[in-house]
């Protein structure tokens, strides 16, 4: 008999029918003996219709007050939920945030979870009852309604997970698991059975968006094990969990994409200390993130700087890029606004030589001109022409044989 | 610098624009220097919208998962509430019923108020702010929510006036007062200035619907002033308090009126006691409510039993009447559903004769049979054939000049 915590996202209780059928897999389980608390999000489409009142009254409406609203959404859906099992003849009872209770700092609509009391729930596991809880919510130490931010939901369920030092927390979503690299790009895409903790904050980061990144770190932190399973269908999903080392560890775990990001290059700087600072400092002060930053080492008494960022940012970082290298008598400032990021991720890949060598090999064999090149312990990412995106990808996936193994799935029906 | 709290119902802020309208409302006031508490429904048609969704689930969901559910109701307008003000820099802070905490025994979902926290709500009007409460709900002291059933909103307002001693509850509504009778029956109706909360209960009982009976109980039993006002127009609606013994009080106070009953008599009954008990019982047990009774004078050894119920629990009521009969060997049963039951209300009537026999007086001059009659301190109602409605209502209107004074204004426009 195991503990288990899942979470159910907005889509997989997106309707009357879905909580029906989420309702049914939860009582199923139940009945196998397994210890129960289930985190659920709000419906798919009730935080816009909330906020959208919201933005009818208020350009910005005072953070604790979006709080009490936002926090209505998952209400709801655990009280329907509640319902849905009292109706399977499945003991349950409901939570919100406040009423765990989640205890948080007060910074609204971002708070972070400081203490959970496990008491409550422990009592109702106890008498056989299913713990439903509300996502995303908290309650700060003066009483009032914290909520967690985008994607709080996974969080809440890895540290409810990591206070009842429960067996496993379950993250139910709309894909079967994490994939190799994005099935809509290379076909042959095969989901992984195990990752671990710092290869998927890698994945993560770098666009596989199935986990919301805090939730991983938290789960690392607590060594909470995580699995990453479909509401819609049956399957183990993909376990993450820490690097074990009795199995074989293939060298690299996926291959991550970004397509959000554009890079800009400052040429010919004279090359002194604190060059780097002199152009990043005013980005970050512009609250602009930088990605990935390369400096090579300087030629002739002068260097070049090129850096990543949001497209979003990059009008801005490009004009301040601008002032700054005039003001340090810079060559040039060019950017472009047409690349993608790709990147290899393994854990495997820090005992394993020539792993960054077999990648740009693979590239090359098809013509790909590298324009950066960066490095981590467990990743390696370049950047190249937007156009190579699925040429690079399919090209990385075949060179680390990552297509080898059962063919990946057809895409979830929408049910 | 009054303390007031203020109600304002599911029409009163059934839309954005609408709260927006409520918050001017309130902005005004407090910067006239009055102290204020405000407590709202959900937005109109909310209730029901989530009843609906519960319903596609369970037919009998948990009360308990139900209070979870509609209590997001007005979590939702407080919270809107709160942001309107807050963009009309009108400082404020909104509660849950939880939060205030309004606590209350566990019967959800018709729960009852036990006590109630006013430091929290003190605290906030000392340093200026508007205190916005969700109505309707409260905490049990297991910590689960619990809704106090329909009307339950202006039930928190009076508890939070007794509670914090405020000077006057004020009821905002969709009509701007209590009137003498139906305006849509006597269009010559006029808004009552002052009623006590003994005549008030019994307008409310008869059908004029402005007010809850449990809140003017509520607001009775612990003297609170309550004022009934719309949101739609300025005005200074009608005030309910104790019997003020300084004014002339008008001898009758207003005209209620019932279309929702019907009448059984048992005739020919063999006289011995318990009769009544033994016709009445059998229905009590099938929790039929009855309303009026009236046995009169035995005659020639055998005596015979009005009473009326209302028109859904006729059929069932007329069977059991039938049955008791039968045994008790009574003469015959008989039934009427073309009635109407037709109330003077006041407590002035009681220091002042003839009050019945001018009521008999008017309603013989129309030629208007009497069916049944009953009395207590503060009323007396007749029963007569539902056709007569409209002109024993005028008939009765006339005869205690319930018409002088003002003109009932206009029907409130509809914004």
């Amino acid at each position: 008999m195991a503990l288990i915590v899942q979470k159910y996202g907005g889509t997989s209780v997106g309707t009357v029918e879905r909580i029906g059928r989420v309702a049914d897999k939860i009582a199923a389980q139940r009945k196998k003996g397994d210890d129960l608390v289930v985190v659920v999000s709000a419906m798919s489409g009730e935080t816009d219709r909330l906020t959208e009142m919201a933005g009818q009254i208020h350009d910005h409406p005072p953070a604790a007050d979006v709080d009490v609203l936002l926090s209505t959404g998952e209400q709801v859906t655990i009280a329907l939920l509640s319902m849905a099992l009292a109706k399977r003849e499945c003991p349950a009872r409901c939570y919100t945030g406040s009423q765990v209770p989640i205890r948080t700092d007060n910074a609204y609509s971002k708070a972070r979870i400081r203490e959970i009391g496990p008491e409550r729930m422990r009592a109702d596991l106890d008498e056989g009852r299913v713990v439903v809880v509300a996502g995303f919510q908290g309650v700060d130490e003066d009483g009032r309604i914290t909520t967690l931010g985008r994607g709080g939901s996974d969080t809440t369920a890895v540290a409810l997970a990591a206070a009842l030092k429960a067996d496993e927390c379950q993250i139910y979503t709309d894909v079967d698991g994490v994939y190799t690299t994005d099935p809509r790009v290379e076909p042959r895409a095969k989901r992984l059975e195990k990752i671990t903790f710092e290869e998927m904050l890698e994945m993560a980061s770098l666009g596989s968006k199935v986990l919301q990144i805090r939730a991983v770190e938290f789960a690392g932190k607590y060594n909470v094990p995580l699995r990453v399973l479909s509401t819609f269908e049956d399957g183990p999903g993909t376990l993450i969990s820490y690097e074990d080392d009795n199995v074989e560890e293939a060298v690299i775990s996926g291959i991550a994409f970004n397509k959000d990001e554009a890079q800009i290059t400052v040429a010919g700087i004279p090359d002194k200390p604190g060059v780097a600072y002199r152009i990043l400092g005013p980005i970050a002060d512009a609250n602009i993130e930088v990605d990935v930053i390369v400096q090579n080492v300087s030629k002739d008494g002068s260097t070049d700087l090129t850096f990543t960022v949001h497209h979003r940012d990059y009008d801005t970082a490009l004009e301040l890029a601008r002032k700054s290298a005039a003001e340090l008598e810079a060559r040039e400032v060019s950017g472009n606004t047409d690349i993608v990021k790709i990147s290899i991720v393994g854990v495997g890949m820090h005992s394993h030589a020539g792993v960054a060598s077999r990648m740009f090999e693979a590239l090359a064999n098809e013509g790909i001109n590298i324009l950066m090149i960066s490095t981590s312990e467990i990743k390696v990412s370049v950047v190249v022409q937007a156009r190579y995106l699925e040429l690079g990808v399919r090209a990385l996936h075949d060179a680390f044989e990552l297509n080898k193994g059962p063919v990946s799935p057809e895409a979830p029906e929408n049910w």
